[in-house]
């Protein structure tokens, strides 16, 4: 444990830095905001190396559970002062703790092949943390298998990215991939593939994403949420699924989009393979 | 039509102050940014009274799609220098266009009595303008008949509710009330309630929520972000509902589980009011 008054201190300012997705970049590290987010984080040894913390702003409580899970992996501990602790701090959302963390980027060749039943989401082009994270959180909630992200704008060692998902980026198992490796991962472990467009001409309730002869796992696939997704997923064997809407605007939230199929999926998932059941935890 | 130049032209100034909660409260008014929720706010008669144009970011078309419409229902023009206009614009999101409206504050009584297969959506204590505009956007999607505001810490004027609705505040009827005035209307008019509790024992895909026996209306009813319901909604005439979470989060993002669940309610009644089917426009 060591004590950092200056917020001029060189650690701090380093550790500022990583606010920046360039800062990010260059030192292979990222920061988590946030007492569950750190304690998640902790727990599933998602690489936390440094925490700080700052004790006018600590619950005791949460302070002590922090420095028990940091102990027992040996995670570096520095208590600031409140200025030095404000440089490193987001905004105004001071729980008096941020973790320094090291990326431990996954590639989608290590992953285990596919079981039957699982589900998986390919993200391609997402561009806000806020979305990005409720997808996480759903995807939680739904027992998703992975999160593949292609082409993605943000990653979900974004800080506000973590902080909207409660810190389920560290509890899904995620990859950034190339759609050159999406494809035959996909295709190789017969993953279905359902596309989500607002012009495809099935809508997803429709659709039979499991039943009592087709437990093969599926992938559900959304695009960004300006363009959609790109020509890539328009091959005959990938399933286009429109989400019916009535009203003026053309489209959900992406997230909420996500929401509303993930759950159409585990719903069947549900009716025909009840060793998969949600919610039973 | 007239120009303005200087960011400090006294109607420029009183414009900006509509940013602020305080600044809508004291003058009625409030701003819609971007082309796309204006034209819909026009559309809706939504109480427009100025349009704010600044020809250097302004899509030609656009500009001309705005000037025939605000023609129309006798709509003020501004045209500013880009200087005065940043001073009323919002942040990066420079369209060329931002709005000035004027509240129409409705009442709970003035609504017409809910029909059969109706849909309503009660919102106590909402914070996140974020959530607040996704939920309006799928309200319009699934054709909801109004959405209850009770106990309230956003409105559909913040902008950027406006914003994150697609300008489907417009489309979508909407009151706040009292807690005392929401329970009388939704008793006196049969509407069937259905509280979204993470404690709940029913989960939301075993309720029958429409049938071939059962067209009443029915109300979503969602607390806030951080706390949830409060204790007014625990009552015999609610029936709690609760979407069936697998992972280490309890709880989901509250514009997606209002997604999930209305895209439920709507999956029943398409199922056995076909006359009401979503998503046939």
């Amino acid at each position: 444990m060591e004590r950092i008054e200056s917020p001029q201190n060189a650690r701090i300012k380093a550790a500022a830095k990583l606010r920046l997705a360039r800062g990010r970049h260059q030192s292979d590290q990222f920061l988590i905001d946030g007492a569950r987010e750190t304690l998640r984080a902790l727990a599933s040894g998602a690489g936390v190396e440094t925490l700080i913390l700052c004790r006018d702003f600590l619950n005791e409580h949460v302070a002590k559970q922090l420095l028990a899970a940091g102990k027992s992996r040996s995670v570096e501990v520095w208590e600031t002062s409140p200025a030095a602790f404000a440089k490193v701090a987001y905004g105004d959302r001071v729980e008096g703790v941020v973790a320094i963390a090291r990326s431990q980027p996954g590639q989608l060749s290590d992953w285990s092949p596919p079981s039957a039943g699982s589900i998986y989401v390919v993200l391609e082009g997402i561009e806000k943390p806020g979305n990005l994270g409720a997808i996480f959180r759903t995807a939680d909630a739904v027992g998703v298998a992975g999160i593949i992200l292609t082409q993605t704008r943000v990653t979900p060692e974004n800080s506000n990215a973590i902080r909207a998902s409660l810190g389920t980026v560290f509890s899904v198992p995620y990859v950034m991939a190339g759609l050159d490796d999406v494809f035959p991962w996909l295709e190789k472990h017969g993953v279905r593939r359902f596309a989500a467009r607002v012009q495809a001409s099935h809508e997803h309730w429709d659709i039979t994403y499991f039943s009592a002869i087709e437990s093969n796992p599926v992938a559900l696939v959304l695009g960004s949420e300006a363009e959609g997704l790109t020509p890539a997923w328009q091959d005959p064997a990938v399933t286009g699924v429109r989400i019916p809407q009535a009203g003026i605007a053309d489209s959900l939230n992406l997230s909420v989009a996500a929401g509303i199929l993930l759950y159409e999926v585990a719903r069947q998932r549900r009716l025909h393979l009840p060793q998969r059941i949600v919610g039973n935890c």
